[in-house]
């Protein structure tokens, strides 16, 4: 590991300095790891840098909250930005650029093209958040073509984006790897993610219910249970018996479809998106096949 | 110009030796000019050609009839292929690397990942081709990714497609320039199409009344006609005079938007698309603002 503060931390607002910057970095022969985040950065995504440090000669972080993927009524504007105390743990961690862009210019009047990833874009989250995906699927190829990273790494926490990006890089025929990393969490097992920051105390003590409705399901399918509404309605039971938690699903599903099982047989997610107060909160949990 | 034969030309059919031996052109300083095609070479194709060898250091063409573009019924199984007197040509010019992917290759089972440009892609051809812009565009990233050339090639001919390939590049931020030339024509101003070939002796003769429908759209300007309305009866009445034509539309539009103008202001877009028999053809002009 290789985690040592770094002075040199260069930042980049500019697109076109940002891959001019990647095209050197390229000629001379280093091997470029990305990590593209919103910011707010936690211990989820600091577990990322670590491993593009450790795999890759230079290591960019991209901290841009990204318009096109909040829908209507939801908190692209309260989303939580420190850009101050991101700065410093990207410097403490060794970033070697912080790339900072603007929605002005990822987004210029007369913007009209998007990616799109049918099919396993439409349950789960993106019947929830209609265009989301859209918006996630687009950012993130605007960021490869100006990163140009040989690799790129993403969270396990968002298993939907995550399965979204590794469609498009091998669909659209792109030379990056994408590694993917464990959700980090929280001692009582609560995933971390920025969006925790608008919780209160009280509230933050219902969300530890998320982790033991999926310790349930691992347990169940330890116990060899093949019925998922079973599992589902004992997720829900844990969930349900803590004040002002709202589901928006459970889903017991195949992790490559993400279509519903009607049976358990082989690998198997579950995935769940619930709200508390005005904060909406996912996780999910993934059993191989043996 | 150094259109002289080339002995050398490497046909290249799979995805991944393409690509790895354009990194190995672009790592050996080469600059590499692309003109992507779907075969059934003509003057259009070899005049991309030529330019691309002049500006840059490696040519690859592509041959690919790509089966996204073509909408339910119509012609991507009859289209016209001719690959042995292709290879000819391509060699006979110059061509460095012949690139001829197949659709299973280009598009394998689960196949999700689709870009869209909104808007520019919904009046004149999209209206008459719902879904036909998604494939071009989608088709010509996949071949940017694998390809990844500095420069790439169009013909004018086909003027909304390459209206949206410029707006992908833009939108997505790709490291292309995008190269357009003049359509090339029969003496009788017929612009060259790969589908002119399937015009029998008569309609080749009516086919002509495209371009002399494009001349009165050019007179019409230049005697200072601003009614959109007169230019486009005009052009009609020159089409409907001949048999068997059928007219998808005639637009009188902003080069840019291509939003239909309502009184002629500075640089004017004229697009046709007609069927002759079972043949679609589509040809256009622009007149710049003085």
């Amino acid at each position: 590991m290789n985690s040592v503060a770094n002075n040199y931390m260069k930042i980049i607002s500019s697109i076109v300095e940002m891959h001019k910057t990647s095209l050197d970095l390229r000629n001379k022969g280093k091997n470029i790891g990305f990590v593209p985040t919103m910011g707010a950065l936690h211990k989820g995504h600091t577990s990322l840098i670590e491993r593009a440090k450790k795999d890759n000669t230079a290591v960019i972080l991209s901290i841009f909250v990204n318009p096109t993927q909040f829908t209507p009524g939801e908190d692209y504007r309260s989303y939580p930005r420190d850009i101050e105390k991101d700065k410093a743990i990207a410097s403490d961690i060794g970033v070697d650029y912080l790339f900072l862009p603007s929605a002005d210019e990822m987004y210029p009047e007369g913007f009209k093209t998007f990616v799109n990833v049918e099919d396993i874009t439409e349950p789960l989250c993106g019947k929830f958040r209609p265009g989301h995906f859209k918006g996630v699927a687009t950012v993130v190829l605007k960021l490869f073509n100006i990163v140009i990273p040989h690799r790129a790494y993403f969270g396990e926490k968002d298993y939907q984006q995550l399965l979204v990006i590794k469609r498009i890089v091998k669909d659209l025929n792109l030379d990056i790897e994408i590694v993917n990393m464990a959700t980090i969490r929280e001692d009582d097992g609560l995933a971390m993610s920025s969006r925790n920051r608008y919780l209160n105390q009280k509230e933050r003590l219902s969300a530890a219910a998320i982790y033991r409705a999926m310790e349930i399901f691992q347990e169940m399918i330890k116990n060899n249970e093949k019925i998922p509404q079973k599992i589902v309605n004992e997720m829900e039971r844990i969930i349900k018996n803590e004040d002002g938690i709202k589901i928006d699903y459970i889903s017991i599903c195949n992790p490559d479809t993400l279509k519903d099982l009607k049976v358990i047989n082989g690998s198997v997610l579950a995935a769940i998106a619930v709200r508390i107060g005005k904060t909406r909160l996912i996780d999910n949990c993934v059993v191989e096949e043996k």
